[in-house]
């Protein structure tokens, strides 16, 4: 294995739980929070997906506005503009998993980055409010360059800013669409495999998978 | 409205029933065949998207492959090769929806068109079996330009190969990704609604929707 010089990370997932937003739901429409998260982060990840092969970007923070409000039609509810923004908060407060903090301290003296899809706008406020922030070395957002992963070009820009070897590069995700594209591209992988899911069928095998973050350790 | 000089139909889950292998997958899989459905469905769309995303692309008949092997995993079963090729043999006798065939003798006259993601080796073998061949004028594979809608150069080729306008045809589908995509091209487009969903957050409305195929009939 050639040395690692640059850890990259994944945000949404990986770093933060995107359902930590259900209590909040929960309280706008009782009984249908979870229901109405795992469809907005769903549709989510389906929106920017389709929004990059159609040619089509628009930002994370459009994106996730509008797969909540589809995430909310597709449960028969309602949502007005101050109910919207009020979500569009709670995802800027993310809470990050519990072992996040620990292991981002263990491997403090390397280059830690995160790279994601989301835009400034959302990613900027969540990392700030997480405290994490100074574990970092850099934030990197997609919408720097408009290409959503797991496009190419939104990996290289990574790697360009990174300013190493794609092969030096460990890129870490949950989300098997960016573990997928990020081996695909030449990076190290490992899939932070939170909910024992199969590896994808995609010929790229990540070349680790772990169940949470801590095993990173173990590379 | 322009006169519409081509009518293109999506053929998975539009045309055919994509779960009406469930009785195949039941008998080998009891009380499963629902849930390994409604996956395999789910991630061969997932792949073929994100394959064209990665710039990996690989056929209709591979991914669809992939995607059974990864629906039988998630669901804790396994597949041998038979096994796999009677279940992609199955994929090949899809049953058409019940008012396919009606709406289909009621517009003859007009330029019919399939233009489906399924490879060759997939697509033409069901439309065969499934007897509506002499209404259709022609069948077009994205495997022949060897990209996947709903990128947009799927769409072009369609278009070039149906010799007309683009405000000239009307596309109909009953995936929103599809008609989304054929939108965002600049097709007409009925999405046929078959689950009764919410339109897709995309804005790229369809200019009509309707249940099933009859409602064509009326556009």
């Amino acid at each position: 294995m050639p040395t690692i010089k640059a850890y990259i990370f994944d945000a949404y997932g990986t770093l933060f739980d995107v359902h930590s937003v259900m209590k909040e739901l929960n309280s706008l429409y009782p009984d249908k929070g979870e229901a109405i998260s795992q469809t907005w982060r769903k549709k989510q990840v389906e929106y920017f997906i389709l929004r990059q092969v159609m040619g089509r970007y628009k930002p994370f923070d459009q994106v996730t506005r509008d797969s909540l409000v589809y995430a909310v039609k597709e449960n028969d509810q309602s949502i007005d503009e101050d109910q919207i923004e009020h979500m569009l908060e709670s995802y800027r407060q993310l809470k990050h998993y519990d072992e996040t903090e620990e292991v981002l301290k263990q491997l403090q003296g390397n280059e830690l980055i995160v790279f994601s899809n989301g835009s400034e706008n959302m990613l900027h406020p969540l990392i700030q409010f997480s405290g994490l922030e100074p574990l970092f070395s850099d934030v990197i957002s997609a919408d720097e360059i408009k290409q959503y992963k797991p496009a190419p070009a939104a990996y290289a820009y990574a790697l360009e800013k990174a300013g190493v070897k794609r092969e030096e590069v460990l890129f870490m995700s949950s989300n098997g669409w960016d573990i997928s594209g990020a081996k695909s591209f030449g990076f190290h992988t490992a899939w932070i495999n939170r909910n024992g899911l199969p590896v994808e069928e995609l010929q790229l095998k990540p070349d680790a998978v772990y169940e949470d973050l801590k095993g990173i350790l173990e590379w």
